[in-house]
């Protein structure tokens, strides 16, 4: 998860990345799969990475999403589609910062969805560590990222 | 698209042959994602026939998805998921009625999709055509239900 | 709940008709909130009654509302938002008859709510009959509509 | 807005001295509905300072909600139902936080509609006025909370 406008070109570099090693774990990458910023480069580096990816678009049609998202899911409900995202993951990563980004992660502590905010300023951190506790863990690489979902799956496999 | 709970056997064997058919020809199937019923016997019928299957689910959670949803989205919206399971869809084929497949089937209508309405009775052909004009399309066999898809996606070649 | 763009002269007439018929019972009229056809119709007629207007919006900003929409709930949610008027309403009166309408009427049923088909052709009551038993009522006139939600709401009082 | 169950006896004061002074101005307090914490003390004050009242209900029916909601919409969609709370509020007050109350306070910004952080700790102050910037509003009293809210409204008046 990750803003779309205002990403800048370290994030959407690294969001690549992320994406092409959530892909080559085989594991599916979900974003909210507009055509730009985070979750188009995510997206893309998770097809580069032999993943599987999936959009869930914030219009009424597949006008304006990403050509990364091989899966699109179709919610005509504005940012109101973060909810879905967030419930239809099992970990986020949080990379960037924008408004949309933060109710992304607000909601995923509130549904007990573990968060991981990559790469995030001490602002952020502090905050979302006030609200979301334990369920809110810290990371500065892709690489220990990777690591720390797979901790997390160990302890809570996906059925 | 089809009821849970009110599908009858005859109905649940057609759901799995469409869903049979729909992945032989590697589309993709895309459910209201619930453990029984239409929704299950079609994903259950896909994956046989080599397909992939996504279901767009009504709870807050995946725990009464059927099992055969690959993919699973969860909305959190009760019925109110029905409308993103009518615009994620290319063509909707409909199969059993109940009051929650008819709200997809109006929604559809509405949101300018094909639908095709699988074995229904004359009730339901005329109400829904004088509705939905020539966007409700009839048929009584899977056969000449994949073939009438197959002649939209030639006119309308999904992107 | 009735069309917006495809509402007969007649049939705004009658919104009209039935909304103050609301108002001066003191009850609250909620209809989708556009800014024509039944909606808006049915909005006027309540104001006009002295009774109190609720607007459930598809858009994302009050702009295209209807100016007799009193309380404006914007949604983001296109004919999403169907159902949210459906189960925020205690009764349905159904007037005109397009695919958004037949949708609610069909959430309306699916929600265990008693719909009140005015007005209706016979293909329409026949098909909704069918799907929602005794839950869709008949009547052909505003009087015999208001008439029949009393008697609905003697054996199920709003709290 | 502000959180359920994670409210002290003190924020639930200020929560009932705010509705009732939006309540004295003769403005609508609108809140997630729900029986408890800030969304019912304030929906209580509002009552008694003569306002009317809405509550956004995050169920499918009306059976957990304040009775201090005049109006109830339904919408079954649990915490998806903020979006729409933050799109039909004209300002949001936002006092105590918690993970619902922080995606109400992004959704907010996201939306482009001024939010008020009533007495709030510096690390929500922080974070929040980084994303918002100048839509993002600092309050301590209920006194200057409302006299921030006229000034806004004198130079966006509402429709």
């Amino acid at each position: 998860m990750g803003p779309g406008e205002g990403a800048t070109p370290d994030e959407n570099e690294m969001a690549f990345d992320l994406g092409q090693a959530i892909g080559r774990e085989g594991w599916i990458t979900l974003t909210g799969g507009r055509s730009f910023g985070i979750m188009d480069a995510a997206l893309k580096g998770a097809i580069e990475g032999g993943g599987l990816t999936i959009g869930v678009l914030p219009g009424d049609s597949d006008k304006n999403a990403s050509e990364n998202a091989q899966i699109k899911i179709i919610t005509s409900m504005g940012s109101g589609r973060n909810y879905i995202s967030v419930l239809s993951s099992h970990v986020l990563v949080v990379l960037g910062m924008a408004a949309g980004t933060a109710s992304e992660v607000a909601l995923a502590i509130k549904s007990n969805k573990r968060v991981i905010l990559l790469n995030q300023d001490e602002d952020t951190i502090r905050f979302f560590k006030k609200v979301g506790s334990y369920k809110v863990l810290i990371s500065s690489t892709v690489d220990d990222t990777i690591r720390q979902i797979k901790d997390y799956l160990i302890v809570n496999p996906v059925r």
